[in-house]
């Protein structure tokens, strides 16, 4: 492609909503423009990075026997009625009525369509297994869309769905997508991890999500270095324990005014903040907790919605707190409670020794023991991993990294295929139920993961796979036939005799010009044709990630970039 | 790929609400499933053709440097507000409101967002000129969905935009787009026509229809042999001339019971019908219009509505015509009509000898001569050509033929670069509007077309470009070994050595069902490895389309087929 034809409208400043470098660089760069709040136009450069992942998905996913289809964007509403998930999803799902005023949903996940598909279709166990994908836009009212297409309301996702006569042939699907999906990250050239994963509202029994890992992430990853474990901090199982010196005496009652926080309260008392018992309220639907855990850690409220069966968790308003406890917040305590339900780390029983607050403002307990003093209506695993934890598999130190959640896959049991009759007769002619799996990758998340993985202050730096185009030509005088002359030929036969995606950068522009857009949009490596290289019969090649630059003769110059292309030879 | 992998769900019967081959094709082969009105789900083999078309499409138009881009489909309404057609659209527009009450449109087309979005971008003639296109998934609450893919409400679609700084160059960029639209279909191995068009309701200045040709196409096509003429019949001009004897006399009634028709006039006077004046009554919303053309020849409602600028013009209600004239249906004519506006045929012009009805039951008039009995307040081409009308271009006979319209190209203007302010800076430095082309084809309706110009009673005879897979390889007997493992050398090398698309029927049934299912979907070519081959080390190749058989060396069987697939030989 010219760039004089090209329609690739770089910018010099990032728009002001943009709050992430992945964000900036993509409206900067031209990959995308925004339409309304979370809905973008993918330009051309956009939208090539779209089909390289794309095309990697279908290359792997075609390698592991799965098969492309298409569903529609319009889900009827009966089917999501069936699954209960019409009133679930609340306002994420965007609705529309018909001119028959027949209700439909835009599709942000095909769970339903699919499974109504392979119900009415499969018969017999010969008709499995099934691995079904598609590449597809889906639709998702988030309530807050932002870092452009990382959270769009409007996004491109590839969806995926296995169908297994029995739960053994559902894991050998499900480590089949695993494997499949490792391969595509791979082949996309990202630095990423499988993590465990929480399987939270679809409803899974078992989950793994795929990371590209990026400072920036949202998501943080327990990783073991020793055995190789990684899993989402919300999930990383914590063993914690604390020996605590004997009890010097029975619970006492001290004034600690104005010591509202375990930071403040150890200071004054002069302990080690492990010392304190924090205990946090939480409101929930069918109850209030008293939450305790060591002063010193953070409590992780995923775990803590798993334990008590309880969605949309909140912590206590200062009025129920007060209500609750007697007290300003700061100064409760398990010692005395009522109306709420005690729920402890794992970590708490037994400690003696412990500080904890009394229900009445500027006043704590000290020499507080678990057992005695309070109990417990249950012990948990309530706490976030951090840094030196157990590894869980083999009790190395744990490590921890940030990442970006761009893949997702569930082993989903029968969820589905019971509520929408999804069913086969057996090779004894019985009924059973059909056993699925889910597997999701965000194409636009992937895009812009990789773009926060791999970028620097002048732009964005693709991996190779992902570039919209390899190789950016640049003629530094466009007022010199020569120059010119020598860009054509290079374009031409890397085009023709290659086959090789280059952008001739033809516009009467500064070299400088020439050079911030290349680096901006991040082609991999810039051919650069300038007035010394014409007297010696070479071109330069400079690769955008490591800076590095060769001297090439004219003649050696396509075989040398093709070489590079194809990764035969680095720089 | 392997048969008993694949999701290929053929049946016996095609469902009920199926009219058109296509549609019933589709089903029975296993390309679609219904999901509801008019909402389908692409199988595998259906989206795998549907993709072979895309491809053809981005080949094609990329060669004519058009730019691939991907718009949301959530358009905002304020776009569409400021065109008008949020509200000329009416009921066909889906529309939906998100969590904020914001109202959207699931886009239908997508002039508005691309013309907002060039208007965002473009500052100088040096931005121009553009040409973008998208293929993506469109919405039209269709009244009666029907034939399948073919008038769905949710389909697939190539849409193209081009912005040009003045008419001429829009008309190159136009023409740039007919011959890209011609290598299209033509590399989809379709024959076709592209024909001067009436454009709509878009709103363009100048269009061609691209047709499939298939008896049973929708759409007739005025075609001329001898200087390669070819119009949509709603458009094709006619110029007709009629040479009447001299009156006997004056204008006469005569007494004409039950002569309601033409026909029936003709007998009972002994006239041919092209001397009865057809008198037909229409309603519009701004006037009635009494319409006027030779009996032997039928009305263009298209036409008239142009020349009446009239959108939604209907035949008169026996009430209305009784009203109007005093008299049943069947006796209207010009003389001494009154409150309606009468509007002629160009051949209508001097016509004498003319009979008409007298605008009383039972009567007509005879001898009736235009401009001295009665008058026209207009006269302009009002008919639908037909076979041996003059060519408008050559005046050689014209014929006729049916088509299915797959692709449409309009000179747009600057309707809608007027209304979204897309201008542009000249050399001058002045402000001028940005002059457009659109261009579309419907990836479904090519597909669709493309069956119903190419089938059989055994099923879809795939043109070679669009087949799913280009060679179904068959082993008559899965138990013999021999069989099976020449059948699985040939599949391997086909797929691994030649890059073939290939399907290996490795079930465990019938050679009848294994044919049957062949030639429903329609591979382009069999290979069978039967006992007799065996025996002779020979395969059987066997084309669907012409049924010729070839028999081969296993050791040339790959070449040969790989020959017939490059179309280096035929058979």
């Amino acid at each position: 492609m010219r760039f004089s034809l090209g329609f690739f409208p770089t910018l010099r400043d990032a728009p002001s909503d943009a709050e992430i470098e992945s964000h900036k660089l993509m409206i900067r760069a031209g990959l995308i423009r925004r339409v309304s709040s979370g809905i973008y136009t993918l330009l051309p450069l956009g939208l090539r990075v779209h089909k390289k992942v794309e095309d990697i998905c279908r290359r792997e996913l075609g390698i592991s026997n799965a098969q492309e289809l298409l569903m529609p964007t319009l889900n009827p509403a009966e089917l999501w009625q069936k699954t209960g998930r019409w009133d679930v999803y609340g306002k994420e799902l965007m609705r529309v009525k018909d001119r028959h005023d027949r209700e439909f949903c835009l599709g942000p996940t095909h769970e339903e369509v699919i499974t109504n598909l392979v119900a009415n279709e499969v018969r017999s166990y010969r008709d499995l297994p099934l691995n079904l994908f598609q590449i597809q836009t889906k639709f998702r009212d988030e309530i807050r869309p932002r870092f452009g297409v990382m959270r769009g309301r409007e996004f491109v996702m590839k969806d995926g769905y296995s169908f297994d006569v029995d739960d053994e042939n559902a894991s050998k699907s499900y480590e089949n997508m695993v494997a499949a999906y490792e391969r595509i990250f791979k082949g996309c050239g990202l630095s990423f991890s499988a993590v465990e994963a929480d399987s939270g509202a679809i409803g899974g029994s078992f989950s793994h999500e795929f990371m590209v890992l990026a400072n920036s992430g949202e998501e943080e990853i327990s990783n073991c270095e020793s055995c190789g474990y990684t899993s989402n901090v919300e999930k990383t199982p914590v063993k914690l324990t604390y020996n605590d010196e004997s009890s010097n005496g029975d619970v006492e009652k001290v004034h600690t005014p104005n010591a509202h926080t375990v930071e403040e309260i150890s200071e004054l008392l002069k302990v080690p903040n492990s010392n304190v018992l924090k205990t946090l309220i939480y409101k929930g639907q069918k109850n209030n907790y008293a939450v305790l855990i060591p002063g010193d850690r953070k409590l992780n409220e995923v775990k803590l919605g798993n334990i008590t069966n309880e969605t949309g968790l909140v912590l206590a308003s200062a009025t129920l707190v007060k209500e609750l406890t007697k007290a300003e917040v700061g100064f409760a305590g398990p010692i005395g409670l009522e109306n709420v339900s005690v729920i402890a780390d794992n970590s708490i029983k037994g400690r003696k020794n412990l500080i904890a607050g009394a229900n009445e403002t500027d006043y704590h307990h000290i020499n507080v023991k678990e057992g005695s003093d309070f109990e417990c209506e249950a012990f948990a695993d309530l706490l976030i991993a951090e840094d030196g934890d157990e590894c869980p598999s083999c009790n190395a130190p744990l490590s921890h990294q940030r990442g970006i959640e761009v893949g997702h896959v569930f082993k989903l049991g029968t969820k589905y295929s019971d509520s929408l009759d999804a069913t086969y007769l057996d090779e004894n002619g019985e009924t059973k139920t059909i056993v699925m799996g889910c597997y999701g990758i965000g194409i636009g998340r992937t895009v812009a993961a990789a773009i926060e993985q791999n970028h620097d202050e002048n732009g964005i730096v693709w991996p190779l796979p992902l570039a919209p185009y390899s190789v950016d030509i640049i003629p530094m005088n466009m007022d010199d036939p020569d120059c010119v002359e020598i860009a054509e030929k290079i374009y031409d036969e890397l085009v023709h005799k290659f086959n090789i995606e280059c952008v001739l950068d033809d516009r009467n522009e500064r070299p400088g010009v020439k050079f911030n857009d290349s680096d901006l949009i991040g082609f991999p490596f810039k051919v650069i044709i300038g007035k010394k290289g014409l007297i010696e019969k070479k071109v330069e090649v400079k690769s955008r990630k490591t800076g590095k630059v060769e001297f090439v003769d004219f003649d050696n110059a396509c075989q040398f970039i093709a070489d590079l292309v194809s990764s035969k030879v680095s720089l």
